[in-house]
């Protein structure tokens, strides 16, 4: 999850446009799939891409996120320990080393 | 930015099963916008979408957008610190306030 | 655009199952981007896919995009013909010519 | 799929600007992807869009769609009327009707 210097930041920005009447988590899931082809355009003809244009666009996607996990009023960092969990559940070690086979052909 | 715990749980996820090899950052952009689709996939027919489910998106979403972070060796915090900024500019609180207009139309 | 004969069944089997309620202009911009999603999930880790998956993903996105002209009114031949002629003006054979560069950089 | 106009039309475009070597099955997977974001982006914050920019999104995506169906040396009526008979199977019309549940959880 963000610093809770950043987490600030964000909500300061929001409130001070009157943005937050937008941030339903359906617009908000809109958004985090319009930057995150932003992000993927960096790399639509092949993997050479310009470092700081990905780095600016996955910031995007990140704000986005963030901006969700506050909407859901959860801690981003719990949601990500926790899906790690159920991960590790479905992708075993033994199994999973060094294969990019999904874990329902595995 | 995930906390050190975090990101030291998820790179012991990540070398546990050798996966390295397949994040590129250009796989981990495609990554991205899968797992944001599943989110969106929560709200296909409209706004009413189960909680738990819209946590488990959200958290495959930064899953990956913590490995790419890093991968390119950065902080994600920082990144979305500076891309505030730029958008603080795009966006100045007396034009933007209460509107969803994209900048070039402010 | 879809054939006649294919129109026909298209618009068959969502009357009925009184689907068309369902199918905003909004609601079908989700589900393009989100059978996309499932189309590049064929490609997740490299270029080497499942031909025949690869196929049904396609067929899904130009289901909902034929659903989405329909809803609009729309010939899709009409305006595929035509956003042909304005990307012909962005890319003039000249400057174009075996490279991917984005036009505003060319 | 496109009338045979069309496509040939698609075909001299590609081929003028020699970009056949770009249109790899994953690099046209990725642009799909793409455009179907752009074409999101016009309801990132609510139904109510500007139709001709729908329209020349929605173009942008079957644009793409049909020079995949093209490089896969498919006909894409023929592939969306094949799934549409899986669909037909998956959503049996007693049980889908008026309803947008998923066939798993139907």
């Amino acid at each position: 999850m963000p610093s809770t210097e950043l987490l600030v930041e964000l909500r300061e920005f929001v409130r001070e446009r009157d943005w937050g009447q937008f941030h339903s988590p359906e617009n908000l899931a809109k958004s985090i799939s319009i930057e995150a082809a932003e992000l993927l355009e960096c790399f639509q003809w092949g993997g050479d891409a310009d470092r700081s244009r990905v780095i600016g666009e996955l910031a995007d996607v990140l704000t986005y996120c963030y901006l969700m996990a506050e909407r859901l009023g959860i801690d981003a960092d719990e949601a990500v320990a926790n899906k790690l969990l159920v991960t590790r559940g479905k992708y075993p070690v033994d199994t999973a080393r060094g294969t990019s086979t999904k874990y329902d052909e595995l």
